[in-house]
């Protein structure tokens, strides 16, 4: 169905940074274009708004068309509206982040059957449009979260270890952080519950396991705090 | 010049959150609305996007349009997709907030020719479509900011007093702080440049004037820091 406008006007779509996190890198998740602008070259999910669906909706179709993806934290990011930010006309994309587990996402190309796959954050090929710059701009909002409020129950298991807690934080920062300081600034926040627990099937000492105090960190989301590491 | 494209699509807009100080309180800057839908109702000023500019653009261009006013320092805030938040057809609004100091912008419906005017944040008439929900989200916003960047260089006059400074962050915090703390916390964060001046032309003993580091702002803006009031 075509359809007329008096003046003309931006096409507006959406773009997803996925963010996931596994044993050794910070990964965000791209998908090989099939077609032209940039075919052949990685970009992130999304495409076209529709006129029925919200913002929100749009990026987790998307997310489930292109990756099947589903039930993610997702924040609304920036809106990039370059002018010539598409060689094909005027689009203007909305962008979010979202937060998963990777060991919970191994991503197949869904219904839209393309490549899939997940790219350590320090080691990205070169992306279609200007999706580097929304990468950019979504890991600087993520790190400067992790100051103000708590991050990890989106990319830990339900139970974890301590090193587990730190090497999120240090992922996301691209930084190693000092064990005694961060574990006592992370008891500071009254975010853990400690489990009568230990590992299971580890070749090192069984360390005790972890969960986070899910009232107090929800406080903590909507409240923000001070962390500084 | 009207255009024909093979799916529909929604129309974008942008509106502004313009926050001013003045003696009394923090302010928000409204429009009247001369047309439907909403005639007579008050709205945030802003409108569509042209196919030849920038989100940033269109936002400055509006404020002048609307308002008369120019050079301001203008941040995105959030892209707002309810899928009916227009009665006329989908239209999504990319919206920004600003701060300016409100003793330089009285302002003038400009080009416009529309009535515009500055209301207290707390006593804000019924606004036209969501826009009670945007400047909602921007006081937020500017809440959560206060918190760890520094604000008033664009609220404040260049000099100013210890006094007007805490009144700034008591007017956007909506509470009052303790004058020996906030003073304390300040001198920490050094931020402030101590000038060999004092006010002019004041019935009550004239207090000492402060500017601010610009190095210093410019740095704690990037980098944010730690204000925990």
């Amino acid at each position: 169905m075509s359809v007329t406008y008096r003046y003309p006007r931006p096409a507006l779509a959406v773009d997803c940074v996925v963010f996931g996190l596994d044993e050794e890198d910070l990964k965000v998740l791209l998908i090989r274009r099939g077609v032209d602008p940039f075919a052949g070259r990685w970009a992130l999910p999304g495409g076209f708004v529709r006129l029925e669906e919200t913002l929100d909706e749009a990026a987790r179709r998307e997310l489930r068309e292109e990756a099947g993806i589903e039930k993610v934290y997702l924040e609304q990011l920036y809106t990039f509206g370059a002018v010539d930010r598409d060689p094909r006309e005027r689009v203007v994309s909305v962008t979010y982040y979202a937060l998963v587990k990777l060991s919970e996402h191994r991503v197949r190309a869904a219904t839209d059957a393309r490549e899939a796959a997940w790219f350590a954050i320090d080691d990205l090929p070169k992306l279609a449009f200007d999706h580097e710059t929304i990468v950019d701009k979504a890991i600087t909002r993520l790190r400067g979260k992790v100051r103000y409020a708590p991050i990890g129950f989106e990319l830990l298991p339900k139970k974890f270890t301590l090193t587990q807690l730190q090497r999120v934080y240090e992922k996301v920062l691209g930084y190693e952080l000092d064990k005694r300081n961060f574990r006592k600034k992370v008891a500071a926040t009254g975010l853990l519950v400690e489990l009568d627990e230990v590992e299971q099937d580890v070749a090192h000492r069984a360390a005790r396991l972890y969960t986070f105090d899910e009232k107090t960190y929800r406080k903590l989301e909507k409240e923000g705090f001070l962390f500084e590491i």
